[in-house]
């Protein structure tokens, strides 16, 4: 098979547009040739324990699936019984981007929060954090948050603390959905666990798809009291992978040293420098109309735009409307997102508006 | 990251516990770099629509998905209402390990039927072929088969268009469970559409994982009516790679080329092998007590062992038990297993017996 | 059996603990004696059809089932491919009352809305009526109404119309949960079908229990194009009542003569007395600090109570909390509560303000 | 409403369609007027627990639900973990007659054995019973029987309490469809607990419907230890009854005194006479070309038929094809059925045969 793109082209749509790490695809290659067990008895999966061990404390279990949609709703599941729910914000990827699957594949009623960034509070949570005992209502059981946001927002280590602290005093859990985890450490300066493991998250999807893997999640127990069932809950929910060995490969790439640091923090610089690019256009009026509509914490810039700005822009560099109603859109940027493709954005945008 | 295990140790205990065969690999590595849509839109995901149409037919949609279990459970639950059965072997795939996903994602009750050989017939298919409008039972529209089975038989075309007319005649469709559908063709010496879309199969799940690929199989319709919603049902069973190209890269190498018959091809001559040189052991004296189960039609092998062989056995190759309480065993070939391999393993045998 | 319970108390906690009308009594006394073939082909469900089709025209059909729950996961799943989802107001029974059984049973995701009085609006409708064809979003198909609403509030015809254009317009169907249906007929003062099959309604839960029933719901088809598998869904789905010339029989005794009405009055009548008492106390200044939060235009009446009140009320007369942070309290009135019900109430409500 | 059948026809075709017995119509009636509590809070379901412990012991605990495959599944589900699956004879209601409920409702597996009788053994059990652990396999964790069977035969306690131990001894837990389960206290002529509690059944679905009641079965947990979470369960399966008191007076109405074993005796004297009376003829000549296909061991009579007389005999009395292929046919005899109905059946069997 011969390349039939053009490698060239990048743009701000996804982080999920970009392709492979080379240490990544390197470490696919390291792991190939002779026999491995399948479905999880390899020699890689067995090193990404150790692996997921360092970064999250010695409890952590670590399993690998395929994507971040499954690593949600086996984790999830794990924790739920039948009759759960799970508060999130009304953002949430699992409300809004997984095509019902919480609800159809794994029964778990969400209980949906607005929020003005994403982000839930305790006060937020106790807007459907009750009800317990009674059967006519699906019973809240766990609290979902997502690090770093749908809306490129952060939680700090406090702020995540005073979630768990308060979902678990109301005998529920906390799972977090860290398909953007790593951008999430890098932005913050953190070790992984200082605002997982350290600050009471009980299970966690760990992201590497949008973070240079080809394709590999994780969901990660960090209290395994917090979860049942979870190899039967992979197979069952068909996230499990026969050739295992080339997901845990990828996994131990990005996390071993400090390529998953390392991408992230390039994603995050070239969301901050796009950003900035911006402010300074504004600021010396080459740049007009244009308004952020969330902060730009990690790899993530949300902004609202002139009239018919977006479909011009579009035509140089792809990237999605949030809320089209308001001119909103969404400019991401990735490991592979290079300087040169921020500034001609940036340069397109004052050439439009 | 490193290697961590022995590249040269290779056993037989299932296709899935080789590695990626080069050119898989290499066509990933092609597929890399620059920035494509993600969740399908991509170059490759349309070329591989292109390869698709020149194996099966004008007709034929291709939607790759990250595993077999995946691939077999979205494509029946498009097939069918939700008050859908599924008649199939006992013995089948679906049937028996697949952790009653079908059952439980799907909510697909399989009315299961017991063969000789992993092979329905129109008249085992009309032990269950029965109760149509009756709201007590669970509705028989589906016949599921196995192309090559799970007890390493061929289906020849006549018995699929057999099978294939039967079920139509019944107001029923024709599945194809073609996890090891690259063995058929190359067992049969035919093309990929002789025994599927000229047969009368409806859709069928094409195995790429088991014949070279690092994870990849599509579920492929061969006739549009009898599938709906397929674009949905993937993403909500959580069998949607956002990185797609990665995924069609390697169906296209393996599909593009003679890669697919050539891997099969080797599998297969493996079996045949083996089975050679047991048969011939057991003629000239130097091994006794071994007994064919099945016939060797495709690359795996099926026998029955004197007591405590197997696991002596084991010390040397894996393998697994598919009977233990009958001392039978199954023996697969792979696409990377080689000549020393087998008369090794046949050597070890007579050593032993 | 004796009777257990002292059967001159009545309260104001739900037409639900109400117990069963004479004439639905005499009813399923009629329909005894010999046998009738099971599960719904007896001459009782076939009277029913004939009664249905002259509220809702021709060619409605009714499948009764069990309970309200019941009646809407399968009228809603027969809506619906599995990739559907449902829009409703925040506040809607199918939301948070019935355990997540839409979701975990029928697969069905809710897009809630928040409304003030219970009703959506096709501007309310909007905020989630978007996003077809997009595989990442639960595909928003069907528009549900309950009518009287959860807050005791009505539709017109002309709003109900509205919304049947809007979502049709939109390739949407409209479900009306019509649990008090009857209330709403008799609030109206109009025919069942003036504001469902007239106005554009595809398919309803018609209740019976609220209003005399023992128990007894049909899922009502107005539009067959509009539901498909009923008959299959609700054998499935656990809601086939074998004996089911019983339940019919108390639909048929609703529904044949003016019974429905008959009752639905009299409980609208006896919370238009409650609420115009407790206006009185206030305009004389016997009762103090009570606000109306709705309207009152069926049988639900719903106020906020002084700091205390609402649990010294309960002594006597039970009630439940609607909004306990907010002292709001829902009171409502059955077919069998009596004038002297009422007025108790409103005095002891004076001695306690 | 008045009455629209002629109650004189009765017929063989099932127990479920005959109506309901006068003391049960009664005690609905004393349960009748003034407002009790909804959803189970009420006098008459405290009361049935009462009436339940008397039958099966100190720790039974009954949940009313509406019918009996909601008692099934429900409780099976009470029992399993999302990976469960269920140990049955392929002739169990729950694998045949319930349109799928338990696979799609409850995501249960059924692994289903075939048997002579419709009885499971610990033999035919271990057919099953086997891959604990490994997550490709549906989990193995209930054994289900019923009592009396679907073929009309009878466990004995002895036989129970060896599958239950059989179960116990491999982590499993033992379910009893007793949709019969008066028929076989009457055959057996034994108290309910001597076949159930006491012989290790776990939990059971206690039947009313066939026996006399119009509506009304009960999921009993015999150990608590072996059920979770069935107010939910009951709840979000829609198997929960707002005026439950009305089937709770049912079921108090067949046990409180010894209604539940009249109605049971009778119906199995019929069944007794009616085989009684076809020996008869065959011994003497007048009947001829029928052989009995089962044991008659409770209200159940199964039979081969010469061609062509089943549909004969089916203008003068209603009865269903068992199978087909074979001219077997099932002759079901009801609390109701009456002498004179039995003798006019075998006359006219003689007449034809």
């Amino acid at each position: 098979m011969t390349t039939l793109h053009d490698a060239a082209v990048r743009g701000f749509a996804s982080d999920n547009y970009s392709g492979v790490h080379p240490e990544v695809l390197a470490a696919i290659a390291e792991a190939n040739h002779g026999h491995q067990i399948a479905y999880g008895e390899d020699a890689y999966t067995a090193r990404l324990q150790e692996v997921f061990a360092q970064h999250f404390g010695e409890s952590a279990q670590a399993f690998p699936v395929f994507n971040g949609t499954g690593a949600n709703v086996v984790g999830l599941q794990s924790m739920l019984p039948r009759w759960g729910a799970v508060i999130a914000a009304s953002t949430a990827h699992i409300n809004v981007d997984e095509g019902g699957a919480p609800e159809r594949v794994a029964g778990i009623k969400i209980l949906n929060v607005p929020t003005d960034d994403g982000k839930l509070t305790p006060e937020l949570v106790d807007r459907e954090a009750w009800g317990w005992g009674d059967e006519h209502r699906a019973q809240p059981l766990v609290v979902s948050i997502t690090q770093s946001t749908e809306l490129g927002t952060l939680y700090t280590p406090d702020e995540i603390r005073a979630l768990a602290d308060h979902a678990h005093a109301r005998g529920m859990r906390l799972h977090l959905d860290g398909a953007r985890i790593s951008n999430a450490a890098a932005a913050l300066d953190l070790p992984l666990r200082a605002f997982t493991t350290d600050a009471g998250v009980d299970l966690l999807s760990f992201g590497g798809t949008k973070n240079g893997a080809m394709l590999g999640e994780a969901v990660v127990v960090l209290d395994p009291a917090a979860s049942e069932g979870l190899l039967f809950l992979r197979k069952l929910n068909m996230q499990l992978s026969s050739k295992m060995r080339f997901v845990s490969a990828q996994l131990i790439a990005l996390l071993e040293g400090d390529l998953y640091l390392r991408n992230a923090r390039h994603s995050n610089a070239m969301a901050a420098r796009l950003r900035a690019g911006v402010q300074a256009g504004l600021a010396d009026g080459t740049i007009a109309g244009v308004t952020f509509s969330q902060p730009t914490q990690a790899n993530g810039v949300f902004a609202t735009l002139p009239d018919g700005v977006a479909d011009q822009l579009r035509e140089a560099f792809r990237f999605y409307d949030w809320d089209a109603a308001k001119n909103e859109v969404r400019w991401m940027c990735s490991f592979d997102t290079t300087e040169q493709d921020v500034d001609a954005f940036v340069a397109e945008l004052a050439r439009l508006t």
